[in-house]
């Protein structure tokens, strides 16, 4: 079969009338579904219904080393929460501070506090000139919601299967004394799916910067949030604080992570890990903005997942329910878009996200109609700083919430926008 | 009998000779009490145990509007958790904003938002070359402390029973600009108990701020905190959201609220208060900071404690435990030291401390010899700005913690060091 752009124009015409058919179907089937945001599905929520049982007496309320967990107190975490979260960050007890309910609140307080109070002993990025921002392309919106907010400056920089271009990060770290950090989702990353190979994460370790108190901020959402059980079918990432102790960098890395895609999403545990020297940093500084975090949902979490074992069986069940979604993405897009030359698409080993790249310019249009057809999508544009594609192309698919009969209708519709907009475009 | 300062110096040598021996008698008890920190006892958090056990299924985590409270979203929180919010803070639902477990975060991000972002267009204050504060003392010390993180200038203005000096609030808040803001805790006030008048409360309304963007962070953290169950005992709080409304300053006022003297102090849930405008701008800069708060903790809040009724049959109870610690409070202190002329102390009706007044130049040395025998006070000075009270005088007691007994003991103890350093000044 001819690509589109292959076609003759009259073939073009007859498939876009086509299409506009298929669409004006989907648009009079009234449907309303979404595939914007990285949701569990209930059937996943329901996965977690013990944690809410796992404290019932006062009895229960005392941790391991006999605090009582309704009472104030203990700013970082009782010792079984933070061996389990130890568990997600790749790293030791003692080097973890459990937070709240949302890895988002703690790194962007974690940035609040470098533009606030600088980094063990550097100038408040605040007063600074200007503050820059490696941004790995394609990349989680929200992350870059922290930055415009604070006014932070950002340099997209792209991402490939081993993530993102060192050459160029390099290049920007060593020249520029204003680039103070990176965005990094090292694992089953935002939206493509890829994991960083060892030596992209030597080389962020290692590498030369220009500010001294450069930070990577290593959100490792993903960690344990793999498709199929067996390890063999599982992504690794290195640890990048373990690469940055080698190289002589030990203070460069904060490490996040959360249970909010383990258990509940609205009700989870997150932390922190990093050097002694940022923790403690970070222990004394918020010291004035909390006395202590949600210590009995801290025991509910430790309780309801004790080691490394019941951690894995749990993740297992979850992969059991995603991983025929992330199939169903990859059978009807290969089904209906496969030869066209109208886009590629991502096939993660985990995560939460397939990465869609369609033609220049098509992106907008694409999640435009299929908003009108009642498919909700994330924004064309929220995977790139300032919400601004360049190329207008690039489309994240988060396929979790929906139920598989939902999902294969969301997909059919997603497909049939994805051929109008590519039409629309090379017949125009 | 005479004071120590009418004495003649034989008698107070000889008074001195006698507290030293019961000193010397408590410091070879042993004892380890703590009467440092305003914390429930373990008796009050029991009264919140059907609080751990309001949600068991999955069925039991929708909210009445019908959202799963496990997954992510709602961003200032669930229509009934706006309501029990919005009784402790004598406020419209709609105007409230539930977060996370702790009000002090809720403050301290408050001033953050101001000093990053200004306040409803008004100049970011870290952009000012001076940011100050009005400080009423004696006051709550983790106030003083967000202050001094961000290098607010903080001016220590006079409190008696009806609240701050108003004269000296009014000419501070007239004459300079850069004074942004002042700290209240309204109700049963931390350390001194004292309920602000009604005339207070106009004052703060309506008075002439240099700074337009002048903020009143109004903590009524005592709002339902009473004593006595019958309201004839219990002091009253005009609301200053709607004073502000009346004298044309409906931005002026930030209200804030939480549970953790009402459920569990470690796991509770807090929320703000404020003016439509206020809390838009809240709500779209919190909008990079998190995704939802705890909603389970939420509801399980609201169920546990649905209307006004259950909240005040609920707060009773606590008050049953409380009453008679700050009965032997007045108890101890009146027996011990009545008539010696060594200080004078509070007798609030509601709130968690006693706040104790000796002579200029003895807290510290009195908090320094209860601590070597056992008894750990709140530091000299906490209640102060920078922890420096110029007069060296005033401590703060806080009786809930221990038991009854353990009280008795704690109260013995602080009054010998109480006599001993008043008669080591007196003899110096």
């Amino acid at each position: 079969m001819a690509t589109y752009a292959e076609m003759s124009e009259d073939q073009r015409r007859a498939a876009l009338q086509e299409a506009r058919h298929t669409y004006v179907g989907f648009c009079e089937a009234g449907l309303s579904l979404n595939m914007a945001r990285g949701k569990p599905a209930a059937a996943q929520l329901d996965l977690s219904t013990p944690l809410l049982t796992q404290l019932s007496t006062p009895e229960d309320c005392f941790s391991e080393d006999g605090t009582d967990c309704r009472n104030y107190g203990v700013i970082d975490g009782i010792p079984e929460a933070k061996r389990l979260m130890a568990l997600l960050l790749d790293d030791e007890p003692d080097n973890v501070f459990v937070f709240g309910n949302a890895s988002l609140t703690v790194m962007h307080d974690a940035i609040a506090r470098c533009l606030d109070h600088g980094c063990l002993g550097s100038t408040p990025w605040a007063q600074l000139p200007e503050v820059s921002f490696l941004c790995p392309v394609p990349g989680y919106d929200r992350h870059f919601a922290i930055l415009e907010q604070f006014g932070i400056r950002m340099i997209a920089v792209p991402m490939d299967e081993r993530g993102p271009d060192m050459d160029e990060v390099e290049r920007l770290a060593a020249a520029d004394a204003s680039v103070k950090g990176i965005w990094c989702v090292p694992k089953y990353s935002n939206p493509s799916g890829a994991t960083y190979s060892d030596e992209t994460v030597h080389r962020l370790a290692r590498m030369e910067c220009a500010a001294e108190d450069f930070r990577i901020f290593w959100d490792n959402a993903y960690c344990v949030h793999h498709l199929h059980p067996d390890a063999g079918r599982q992504d690794r990432v290195l640890d990048i604080r373990r690469a940055c102790i080698e190289a002589g960098n030990p203070d460069r890395c904060l490490k996040f992570a959360s249970t909010s895609k383990i258990t509940f999403p609205g009700a989870g545990v997150s932390a922190m890990a990093a050097s002694t020297a940022n923790l403690a940093e970070a222990k004394r500084l918020c010291g004035s903005q909390m006395i202590g975090h949600d210590k009995l949902n801290q025991l509910r979490h430790a309780r309801f997942l004790p080691d490394a074992d019941a951690l894995a069986r749990h993740m297992a069940a979850h992969a059991d329910i995603m991983r025929p979604k992330f199939e169903l993405v990859q059978h009807v897009l290969g089904e209906e878009l496969d030869g066209l030359g109208v886009g590629c698409w991502t096939d993660p080993r985990g995560g939460y996200f397939v990465s869609f790249q369609g033609l220049p310019g098509t992106a907008k249009r694409t999640v435009a109609l299929a908003r009108e057809a009642g498919v909700v999508l994330t924004d064309a544009g929220a995977t790139w700083p300032y919400g601004q594609d360049p190329e207008d192309a690039n489309i994240r698919i988060a396929p979790t919430m929906p139920t598989l009969d939902e999902l294969a209708q969301a997909l059919s519709v997603f497909c049939c926008c994805v051929k109008l907009a590519a039409l629309e475009t090379l017949t125009a």
